[in-house]
């Protein structure tokens, strides 16, 4: 069954499923949301693209936005040693998750920033930098984290498409991973 | 009582509250910040400014970010011919606030979005198209709705300073009015 999004994207809407066929749709916003990604997601930084991608997906999952958790679970799965079992492993129970003691702590604020900014208490933060988190890699993890609360709501908020098929999500994969987002043009 | 966010913004974090402070840690990630605000709350469009600045302080007030609160309910006063009081009744008790029938089905949109992408239902929607509201509308609506979810979690999931007076935010409306976010250097 094709169910069409609440707004009209055209006639390409079933071949740009999620957040590409809101890119598409309004370029003026499209391109800072890209910008904001590639900075976030793609550009040098201590914690690696893989662990990134990781942060990007756990949200999507606490926020159950189907078509961002497959898109960035993906993303992770191909750049980590672990692969998607790892991904699947984080989403599913972060506390027994095989992730260092530091992406465990950044993973736990970003479930804190999911639910609301306010959840996020100094003991979470300070945590972090007992395992070694910088101050750079605490914000960023914060602000990836509230990215991806707007971006998974303006994909669910609009009813937008989300393939069940994996496949749909891994042929985007070496696009992502070689050029980033604003080439791509899948923010989300 | 000086409060420190949970990062170090630097010497001059008391006079650079909120966001401001983020902003200027963070150029790599200001700048697209800056230009997706603009584009959504200062770029022309067939929703007013005071419109725009009106959702952004209603669901800022609704995810109780003092910061961003105050802020855009400053905006959207200096912009609406109502003033603060109707930003108030928008924000205590949305049913009974007198703004157009359009407006008000926007905002149960932004609501919606503020509570989960999910929760916008196509009733919603059709209720906002059955007033008048465009696709541009419905579209700008949700991301607005959706950015500041974002930009509340980034704001209190770092820990920054909120202000109470309410002049030091009205002390920034003139240079946000007359110029926009990206030259300001507020976009929260």
């Amino acid at each position: 069954m094709y169910v069409m999004a609440y707004i009209d994207l055209g006639p390409d809407e079933s071949r740009r499923p999620g957040i590409i066929g809101l890119l598409a749709y309004r370029p003026e916003t499209a391109r800072p949301i890209e910008a904001l990604v590639d900075a976030l997601l793609v550009s040098p930084n201590p914690l690696s693209r893989g662990e990134r991608e990781l942060i990007a997906a756990y949200v999507s999952a606490l926020n159950e936005c189907t078509f961002c958790r497959n898109a960035h679970s993906a993303f992770a799965a191909a750049q980590l040693d672990a692969g998607m079992p790892l991904v699947e492993q984080v989403c599913a129970d972060l506390d027994s998750a095989p992730v260092s003691r530091k992406l465990r702590a950044l993973l736990r604020i970003a479930a804190a920033v999911q639910r609301d900014g306010r959840a996020v208490t100094l003991e979470l933060i300070t945590a972090a930098r007992a395992e070694g988190a910088t101050e750079i890699e605490v914000h960023d993890t914060v602000l990836i984290a509230a990215m991806f609360c707007m971006i998974n709501r303006y994909v669910d908020g609009l009813g937008t498409l989300a393939p069940t098929d994996p496949s749909r999500y891994e042929a985007t994969v070496p696009a992502i991973v070689a050029h980033g987002y604003a080439t791509a043009g899948q923010a989300g």
